[in-house]
C-alpha cells in the first residue's frame, strides 16, 4: 500500500504552523498532508518570507506521490477567528481539536499510516471550556484504547515510562503489579509490530534508588517490579531488571538494549532530553494507530520569527516513516 | 602552606588498592598518601605485575614532597587477617574503619588539605557488627557536621541533591522548606569557598514532572521550594527555578550554571552518569575537611586482575586538588 501520512500544525498562535512551512522547503519520501487552516499557513508563509506553494487536497482524493519542494499539501481546517502569531485565542480551540479528529479518524479509515503532531496549548482549550490533559489522553478516547505508553526516543536511545504525569508523591502507589505488566506488555509488542524488533531487550529501572538495595532502600522492587518481571520472562520476554537508574545509562547497557522502562517521568525524561536535545520525538504506543510528535512546546514567543529548530520535527516524521513501514511492510 | 593528600585504598578484598597502585604509575602534582596495608599493596602489586615501590611514612613526619614515577607513599595500616581479593572478610571491617579515621582526622588536624576515598562495602562492615551506612555518615560524625551535602561532578556539569538514599515514597514529605533551604545555603557557600565561584548560579529542579505545572501536578513547587529560593534570591543568591528536570539538562542551561540541585537521587544522577560514564567524583559539601570519592563500588570481580579504569580515580584526585588550593588559597 502506499504510505501517506497526516502533519498537525497545533496550536495556531505556536511555532506549529512555521514548522510545518519551514518542513515544506524539502522534499519527504512520501505525501505528507498538513492537516490545518490554509489562510492562516499562507499568511505565516509571508511573515516568514518563504515562498511556499500550498496544494489544497480534498479527503476523498488524496495524493500518493509526494509534494515538490517548496510546497505543502494542505487539508484546509476552518479557523473560528483568523490566528495572530504569538496570540492565543478560546475562539479557535475548536479547530485544534477537530485537526486531531480528522488526522486520528484518518489513520483509522486508513487514509493515513501514521500521524504527526505539532505542539498544542492545553491551557487555552480548557479555558474555553474543552475538558483536555493532551494529545495522548484525546487520541486514545478517540481510538477508544484502554491504555497507552508514553515513549521518548532518539538516536540510540529509546524511554518509555510506566507512568507519566503525576505528582512525585503519588508515583509509589501508582507502581502497581497489574500496571507494571501492562505497560511492558505493549512496549513489548509494539517494539516487534511498529519497529521490526522481533524480541526487543528491555532494561526495565527500578522504582528507588540503587533499585531498593535488595529492599534497604525501598519493596517495591522486590514485592512489584522483580515478580512481573520473573512471570513475563517466563513468557519468553527479553527483560533486564530492575535496575539502579543512575547507572543504568552507560554506553555498554544502551548499546545492547531496545529501550529503557523507566518508572517515572524524571527518572528516564531528564537523559533522554539531555542526550538528544533537539532531536527527540514523543511516540504513543498502545493504540491501533501510530502517532509521534515533536518533544517541544508551542514557544509563542518565536512563532512568525523563523528562529526554530526542526530537529525535533524531523525525527518525529523520520520515526512515523520508519513505524509505518514497520507495521504496513 | 603545602598541600597534601590522604588517600584510601577502602575495602581490601575490592579494587581500591589496585586503583592506588595504578595511579602510582604517574607522578603526581602533590604528595599523596595512601593509608592501607603494606603487605595488602605489596600483594596486590605483584598480582598485578606492577613494580611498584612502597615508601613507608609515619604521621609525624609526612612528606611535603610528591612521590617519584612508580612509587607510593603508604602510612601502614593493620590488617586483622591477609586480605584476598574478591573474598570479603568481616575480620576487616574495623581496618577499613581505621584507615578513614586516620584520613578524616588527619585532615582535621592539618596533616592533610583533603582526603579522597576508594569504594568500601557497606554489607561486610554491617555484617561485622558495626552500624555503618556510608563514608558521609562516618565523616559526618568524625567532623560534627550538622548537615552534609552531597554532589556528584563531571566535565561541564555538577549536581547537588537535596535528598539522597531515601525510599522514593518517602521523597516528597522529606522536601521541607528547611531541608530545601539548609542544602541550598551549604551548596552555595561551598562553591564560594572550595570552588573559588564568587557568586555561584544554582539551577534548581522542581520536585514533580513539569516543576508541577502551575499546581496541577503537585504543589511542593508553590508552597515550599519557591518561597525558599525567593527568600534566597533576597539574600543575593543566583538560583534559577524551580525547574522542569527533563528539560533542564540543555547544554545552554548547562553552559550558563555552576551546579544544578536536584530533589532527589535518580532525578539528577542518571543524567549526571550518563554524561560522565567513567569519569565522574562523588563530593562530600558542609563539612569542615575536603572529601572526594570515586562514584562507583568495590567490584570485587575484577580485583586484582588489572582491567579496570582509573577514570574516577584521576578525576577524584584532580577535584581534590582544586578545592584544596581553592580553600587554602
Amino acid at each position: 500500500m502506499t504510505l501517506r501520512f497526516a502533519l498537525t500544525p497545533g496550536e495556531p498562535a505556536g511555532i506549529g504552523p512555521d514548522l510545518c512551512l519551514m518542513l515544506a522547503q524539502e522534499v519527504q519520501p512520501y505525501p505528507v498532508i498538513t492537516i490545518g487552516n490554509r489562510q492562516l499557513l499562507s499568511e505565516r508563509a509571508a511573515q516568514l518570507e518563504l515562498p511556499i506553494q500550498l496544494i489544497e487536497v480534498q479527503p476523498d482524493a488524496l495524493p500518493d506521490t509526494p509534494a515538490p519542494a517548496n510546497s505543502l499539501y494542505v487539508w484546509d481546517t476552518p479557523l473560528y477567528e483568523p490566528a495572530v502569531a504569538g496570540q492565543l485565542n478560546q475562539a479557535n480551540a475548536q479547530y485544534v481539536l477537530e485537526t486531531l479528529t480528522r488526522a486520528g479518524q484518518g489513520c483509522l479509515d486508513g487514509l493515513f499510516s501514521a500521524m504527526i503532531t505539532a505542539p498544542v496549548h492545553k491551557g487555552v482549550i480548557n479555558d474555553a471550556g474543552v475538558p483536555f490533559s493532551g494529545h495522548t489522553e484525546f487520541l486514545q478516547e478517540l481510538t477508544q484504547s484502554p491504555e497507552v505508553v508514553m515513549m521518548l526516543a532518539t538516536h540510540g536511545l529509546r524511554v518509555a515510562l510506566v507512568t507519566t504525569h503525576l505528582p512525585l508523591r503519588d508515583v509509589a502507589d501508582a507502581i502497581t503489579s497489574e500496571r507494571v505488566e501492562t505497560i511492558t506488555r505493549i512496549l513489548n509488542t509494539e517494539l516487534q509490530h511498529k519497529f521490526s524488533i522481533k524480541k526487543p531487550r528491555i532494561l526495565v529501572c527500578g522504582l528507588n534508588p540503587h533499585a531498593g538495595e535488595d529492599g534497604h532502600l525501598g519493596r517495591e522492587e522486590l514485592d512489584i517490579i522483580l515478580p512481573v518481571l520473573d512471570r513475563l520472562r517466563g513468557e519468553g520476554m527479553d527483560l533486564v531488571g530492575p535496575l539502579p537508574a543512575d547507572t543504568l545509562f552507560t554506553p555498554h547497557n544502551l548499546k545492547q538494549c531496545d529501550a529503557v522502562l523507566a518508572m517515572y517521568h524524571d527518572q528516564g525524561l531528564p537523559v533522554l532530553k539531555h542526550r538528544g536535545f533537539g532531536a527527540a520525538v514523543n511516540i504513543t504506543l498502545g493504540m491501533q494507530i501510530i502517532r509521534t510528535s515533536v518533544d517541544h512546546g508551542t514557544a509563542l514567543d518565536l512563532a512568525g520569527t523563523g528562529e526554530i529548530d526542526t530537529g525535533s520535527l524531523h525525527i518525529a516524521l523520520e520515526t512515523a516513516y520508519q513505524m509505518a513501514a514497520s507495521k504496513f511492510a
